[in-house]
């Protein structure tokens, strides 16, 4: 069945009566221009000779790699629960769940006899020199699950193509040194200043990476449904009226559209079909970062109406179910990529396996139309070269499963170490069903986190006025937000305007101030719990002055999975009580507390969001 | 002992009466300008607060990660038989060895209890976002290697700083990231055309990546000794009357100095003072990149005198005996590095583990002075991050040893798989032993095939003369080359203009045709091997068509032990075959067996030298 499924999937990539992509070869800057065409792949012809003997490269023989095996204990695919695919249906009441620890033994060998390069794994190719786009094995799996499972039916003629990167940061970076001619305010006239869109809120290490190369910030506005369209703010009306004082009018879109960070916004097909229209008007390319592809929480509508006492939305099945099945019914029910109406192959995909695997394999890859990808691989021979081997023969081993000769010493060592399951692999099959437990397990955290900051005892403030002889009871509603429909994040806003000593008089109560104060009053006892402000993620510093501020980002990802309650319960308590503060003193002191920046090596900006390096630091997030 | 010496090389390296290193920051780009210092690790203390629950960090809880370890087996340090440090002693007369295949079984552990993030190695943290300086425990192994054993007495205060790459491809293009602006013909003057030092033959894939960005390449002539400081043609003279046509004077310097590719000179310690002082004088930038610092071959000179019946050159004790020791007699032994004498603080170095452990590590490390490195750090976390937490876990548990916790279970696995042997690390004895050990290996690999590159009936053409009635027998010298002092290479000149066929006229017997013609015939059956011509080496295309054709490659790095001589031997077979054509026809045929040039994707520079993408092509190279 799989097999019948790709060659239709293949016949319908090619069909010849789709559109070819669009040139976007105007798109690049100088550099990327000048980049050559590469040659040297017809002189891989010559080391195909049969019994040739290779003087010409500049490589060690594998003999003097001190690794004889690279090796792992993985866990099957089965580990998480998943959760329902489909709309309107609950989620079981799991508080918690005790991992199965079941694992298998893998082992990549010093050589493989397979003749297939994308078979094969051994140490031998996979430490060795290898390929930019990426290593064979690992690349052929990622091209097939791309092409044929994630997007089966893209409307440009031969489809798109991939290239591992070493990330999405490094994936992003290329597509700046790709697209970007920095602009240097002392040399080039404004009217060719390089601009960004993007969402109102945006990852901050984006801003980071592209500020310096002088890129002026476009925010469109973003709803619960995520970037509007139409109306004053919308995108068509930030690109139709383009104010020229600001720079070229953009030609780049960063977009995150399953489970936005930080809002936790799905962008439904409806949204991103009047989108790419707007865009392939002027001309866009999109730029669509989901590393949380795989967490759209289909129950958080249903959930979020059951824990606030409203009737239940209506269970609409989604209108993309038209499109070509992936083959997998997990797969279907996610809302489609961009790359899926992408007629003129203005998109480029950035995929991750920071999320599914870890963040430490710094691996993932890009998916855009050939020749875009041609470009990607020119940058990365000439910087990165390739992944680690280290990750990708890992990778593939786990999801691809051993070659025939590698299972042999591999079993043979299971046996010997007394855990002797015969490792075949995950298989397209075990990787779905991993990134099904996965969600499940994340939506299951979003709903146990998000049913905490509900509940009425907790976010409605109790409080007699003083100024009456009378215990007069005002009920204060301290937070606002929408259960994520994705992602890992919830995004909400804290009405520091009702605050008592908000605005009154004092520098220290404006509400970026009291919002600043309120993050330090968290961090201490009892509360002890540490959250991001919604500053860092401002596209703009007006953004952010005029309420970023206001806004908070609570990650359920990184807790052990026995605090995600108490952590909740930590944050409102902390809330509530912030609103018992009464004195400008408290707050002053509270502001002192605030960390000064004094260094400037280790980072990490994904761990608190990087937009305030580039807005001011701490008190300018 | 050890930790005596280094508090004494730790007092040295702050020593306040060293002066601090120069300040470069004219020297940067405006892009690298723009970059702020990072201020987020201000936010790190937040995170340290005790107790704290983090719901700001953006990152997956590590039990999400479906490695529960990482494992393998790994060689143990003696593996390779060293040869002697010292210059006058014969190399043993080893053909070929077989190695000792005892190895190690290693494992990274999910979870380790050290607090110490130094040495803390585990996949919780290597696995997870982490610092773009490095994984804290490979950092600091690495920091102190450097600062304690390769360098023990750096000239400026403080000594030098390092951080992690993902290999010296990705270190030398964010040197590039740092200290280019990139030039635009169509925008920029040529008075600020940036411009690169180099010597007359230069690893082509630095080429290919300056070239790009609008660099003029400036050739320094070089002679058996590396780049030659005075006289026409010599660094001072190319500085010094400096041609403003051709672009900005060069303040970058690109080097290898330690087995040069494709050279393979060593430069002395007498020509890097000569060197150093004038690169002072004109405020110049030196990148040493050193991927085969550890293979310098002391027998050279005299193994070449004896293999050339000459009589034995004189054995100096090299003058760097002198400095600081670096513990190790071994790395005494190496000629020092530029850092050693880096008062101003203007060296750059590149290190990488792609040729000790393997260059599918992706892996090394730069080596410059704090503000420098800082830079670099900067632009890590805005584009790769980090080096893959595989390779970094598993490189450090191979060189630092599992820590307590860690043991306990990895003997436990031990000895249940029955490989009892308790593995306690590398550590930097081990380390040196392995590093002592290749250069031993590879020593004889180049010992082995310049014997018979130099035998008497290989290398000399008997040939009679058919102008004569008698028969005259002529002998010919078909290539000259030294003996390599280091790295993976011979390089040696082919005298095609004593063959038959050179220069009649007909363009196909031009030089260029000749040696692509010869590069061809040598693939065919029965020589059956692939060397490198040195057009791909050639800094420009002047030296390209000037001589650069007549130069070939040969590395002894790649081929399997038993290969060795027999490859070696087919080279010289076909070289002399290739002197029996007389007729212009079957040139002609060569030339049409070149591989055509197609194809864009896959490539790996540093298999075949990548000069020859920028210079035009296979028949360009």
């Amino acid at each position: 069945m799989e097999s019948s499924r790709s060659s239709a999937a293949a016949a319908k990539m090619s069909g010849s009566e789709k559109p070819l992509p669009v040139d976007l070869s105007h798109h690049f800057n100088f550099v990327t221009r000048r980049r050559l065409p590469s040659k040297i792949k017809a002189y891989y012809k010559l080391f195909g000779i049969p019994g040739i003997r290779n003087l010409a490269g500049g490589l060690p023989n594998a003999q003097f790699f001190p690794f004889d095996t690279l090796e792992a204990q993985a866990a099957k695919p089965d580990r998480w629960t998943p959760s329902p695919n489909g709309p309107g249906q609950r989620l079981a009441q799991t508080s918690s769940e005790p991992p199965s620890q079941a694992a298998n033994h893998i082992a990549v060998p010093k050589a493989s006899a397979e003749a297939d390069l994308s078979k094969k794994i051994d140490l031998s190719t996979a430490l060795q020199y290898g390929q930019s786009q990426g290593y064979p094995a690992l690349l052929s799996w990622v091209r097939q699950f791309t092409r044929e499972n994630l997007h089966p039916d893209v409307p440009y003629r031969g489809g798109p193509e991939v290239a591992m990167t070493c990330g999405s940061t490094d994936g992003f970076a290329k597509t700046l040194q790709i697209f970007v001619e920095p602009w240097n305010e002392d040399i080039h006239p404004i009217s060719e200043r390089p601009g960004l869109l993007c969402e109102t809120f945006i990852y901050g290490s984006i801003l980071t990476q592209s500020l310096p190369l002088g890129m002026h910030v476009a925010p469109v506005k973003a709803d619960a449904g995520g970037m509007v369209v139409k109306g004053p703010g919308g995108l068509e009306d930030v690109l139709a009226n383009w104010d020229d004082s600001k720079g070229k009018r953009p030609h780049l879109m960063y977009t995150v559209t399953q489970g936005h960070n930080p809002t936790g916004v799905v962008l439904s097909i409806e949204r991103k079909r009047e989108i790419y229209a707007v865009c392939s008007k002027y001309d866009v390319i999109i730029v669509e970062d989901e590393p949380y592809w795989y967490l759209q929480f289909p129950s958080a509508a249903t959930e979020e109406a059951k824990s606030r006492g409203l009737p239940a939305p209506p269970a609409v099945t989604p209108p993309h179910k038209t499109q070509a099945s992936s083959g997998y019914e997990f797969l279907d029910s996610l809302t489609p990529s961009f790359v899926s109406i992408d007629v003129d192959g203005r998109v480029v995909r950035l995929d991750t396996f920071s999320k599914t695997i870890a963040p430490g394999c710094r691996l993932g890859w890009i998916t855009a139309q050939p020749e875009v990808i041609e470009r990607y691989v020119r940058i990365s021979e000439t910087s990165t070269q390739q992944p680690s081997g280290f990750v990708q023969s890992l990778v593939a081993e786990l999801v691809m499963g051993p070659q025939p000769e590698a299972t042999k010493s591999a079993f043979a060592r299971a046996l010997a170490s007394g855990s002797a399951n015969k490792f075949t692999g995950w298989h397209m099959d075990g990787w779905i069903r991993w990134l099904e437990g996965l969600r499940g397990s994340y939506e299951r955290r979003m709903a146990r986190m998000c049913r905490i900051l509900d509940s009425d005892s907790s976010l409605l403030l109790s409080s007699s006025s003083p100024s009456s002889e009378w215990s007069v009871i005002t009920k204060t509603k301290l937070i606002d937000f929408s259960w994520p429909r994705g992602g890992m994040f919830i995004w909400l806003r804290v009405r520091l305007e009702t605050h008592p000593l908000y605005g009154i008089s004092a520098p220290e109560t404006e509400g970026e101030s009291l919002a600043l104060a309120m993050t330090m009053f968290l961090t201490t006892k009892p509360y002890l719990v540490l959250v991001s402000g919604g500053s860092m993620f401002s596209a703009t510093e007006e953004i952010r002055r005029d309420r970023g501020w206001s806004y908070f980002r609570l990650c359920f990802a990184a807790e052990s999975e026995e605090n995600i309650e108490a952590s909740a319960q930590r944050f409102v308590e902390g809330v509530k009580d912030f609103w018992k503060i009464r004195s400008v003193r408290e707050i002053k002191k509270l502001l002192g507390m605030l960390p000064k920046a004094d260094g400037v090596d280790e980072e990490d900006a994904e761990v608190f969001g990087a937009g305030c390096v580039q807005l001011g630091g701490w008190l300018g997030c």
